[in-house]
């Protein structure tokens, strides 16, 4: 997507074809700094200060990570050490384990020597195949958006569609396009009246520094609000629609996203309005059906909630106190919405009911 | 309550007895600082600014606001003025008019030369019946706590209660003891294990600035989460119960009260845990039924959601700019949560249904 005027990903390889580069998107919205990674190291930092955030693009990064690593030393011993390293850079997150293992897999059998080769090709693949889900799940949600905007005009609504979302799953949280922005960005481009109520996601901000900051390079029509907001903006029909993106999926449909969306999605459903999950498959483990119980939820640093950064009257970025000194705080990074709250998932293959039926319609090759 | 080892209410008389002194709660809780309101502009303005917040204190504060119009001019058109601009500096607490009508109705037959000594005992009177209100709440609500922690101990638990609050519904938002606190201040001093989860209650934090401030002042164990999380901790059995304040309820039992109240009560539903509302008489609106439809919702400044403050390194209090430039904001400050979600209402009277049966029983001279 553009940033000011210029096509960008969010992760790319500089000239030497070796190093890569990045948007620093803790910098974000009031720098646009970018950053190269040199080592996998670098990748791991990355990683673990939200340098690069989103459950896709965390994935792009950490198969670059490999990349990195295997260019200091092809070893097995040094593959498994950086993949260990990667793998522990943010617990939640289901597409770091995939791109690992199908780094893994697509090294298993190659000589140390042809390594580095095979990883960036690897790298590059995920890379690439990321983006064609993101504008797969944009044209399956922009179907659904020009559906409710023909309900809307029949029933006499002249305001543009009104979307909820909730952190950010723009084309800051992926590669390029975005999953829960996507479906946005399609149906903005085909000329749809669409309108973005942005949450800003506390303790990080990433809809007010995030979401807001891409959709407004993006020309789309956006407004910010408090967390706190969506239930009475959906209780005066001011919302038609939430879309969020996920960083773990269970096969049964039960969605793990930024702290905050299983509020959301209990005030859709007490208001009767439709809640989807925009999601790309490596999103998507298998191996659990019960997102409360099985999902890992990481605790991140009490310092998130009892401080705030923003930009200072002179243009500086200063953090900022918000709690009194000896009030401690808790700070869980995600939360689970049980499917039965979830309208549809929409994935690269088609919208799905949140269930195991609906997912092993668009995946049959994984039904069991 | 205490501050630093002192004890103040919210609201005091001067020396002269006619200046008027309050907390600047703007200040809270990086520094502490008391001002004097000498004109009824300067009340007006502690309102507006919200210097003074709190439905109840709103009340008490609009009462002296109207002692000291009538300190300056004790003519019917200088009470119809001063009437007319209090009513106008908060739009949604019921309490601020029904004080003020409670100024009127004892002023409407006092001549001129007499009405400053009766206003000023009308004030006090008010105020005292405020902290008598707030004892009684917190002896009712302390009552069910302690039923909560018997049945929690036959089940084997050993954790303190764990209640979880929404903005500052504490001494701060009255005269003295607080409403939805009251029950915590007057379990926790008769040495009942309870711990509090304080929503920060973004856009104005009044959790994180006033909630976690008075009861850190008081030893009462508590942490700070971003209003994101307190479905979560539902979720995984680390909330036992919900208490808020309210700023407006109706004859039906609707609660309006800070925004995002609602999306608490939608998860404590969800996960079969008790949300009560502690209120007195004063914050029932007997006219409407309809909390959604009826309750005017007040919109205030898009500031309080694209800046930030809070205290920088130097020990400054600085705001900070959140958003990106450009992006616009929108502030409702309160919601509305029906009646179905309210497992109890709290009354200086006791505890009843949120219903018009349950508050007939509590009230049955407003009972028609």
């Amino acid at each position: 997507m553009n940033v000011g005027g210029e096509a960008y990903r969010t992760i790319w390889l500089a000239e030497d074809r070796r190093t890569v580069e990045i948007i620093d998107q803790t910098r974000l919205p009031h720098e646009f700094v970018t950053l190269a990674l040199r080592d996998v190291n670098d990748a791991v930092q990355a990683i673990r200060s939200m340098q690069v955030r989103g459950a896709p693009l965390i994935g792009v990064t950490a198969a670059y990570g490999v990349c990195l690593a295997l260019t200091a030393d092809g070893s097995d011993g040094a593959l498994e050490v950086a993949c260990d390293a990667l793998f522990g850079s943010r617990p939640t997150a289901v597409n770091l384990s995939w791109a690992l293992q199908t780094m893994r897999k697509a090294l298993a059998e190659v000589p140390p020597s042809d390594r580095v080769t095979v990883a960036y090709e690897t790298a590059a693949k995920i890379a690439d195949e990321d983006v064609a889900s993101c504008r797969a799940i944009g044209e399956h949600g922009a179907e659904l958006f020009a559906d409710l905007i023909r309900n809307k005009e029949r029933e006499g609504g002249t305001e543009p569609l009104n979307i909820l979302t909730h952190c950010n799953a723009g084309w800051l949280a992926t590669v390029d396009y975005g999953t829960a922005l996507a479906p946005v960005y399609t149906a903005h481009d085909a000329g749809l009246a669409v309108h973005v109520w942005v949450d800003e996601t506390r303790p990080r901000n990433q809809g007010a520094a995030l979401t807001a900051w891409e959709l407004g390079q993006h020309g789309v029509p956006h407004t910010v609000i408090a967390d706190n907001a969506g239930g009475h903006l959906m209780q005066h029909g001011r919302v038609d629609v939430c879309v969020t993106g996920s960083d773990r999926t269970t096969g049964t449909g039960d969605v793990c996203n930024k702290i905050g969306t299983y509020l959301k999605a209990l005030a859709a459903h007490d208001n009767g309005l439709p809640f989807y999950v925009a999601l790309p498959h490596s999103t998507i483990d298998w191996s659990i059906s019960d997102g409360i119980a099985d999902i890992p939820i990481e605790e991140r640093d009490e310092r998130e909630v009892t401080h705030v950064s923003g930009l200072g009257e002179d243009g500086a970025v200063i953090t900022v106190r918000v709690t009194p000194r000896g009030s401690p705080a808790a700070n869980a990074a995600f939360d689970v919405t049980p499917a039965r709250l979830v309208t549809g998932l929409i994935t690269e293959r088609g919208v799905a009911p949140a269930s195991a039926e609906g997912l092993a319609g668009l995946y049959p090759e994984r039904a069991e």
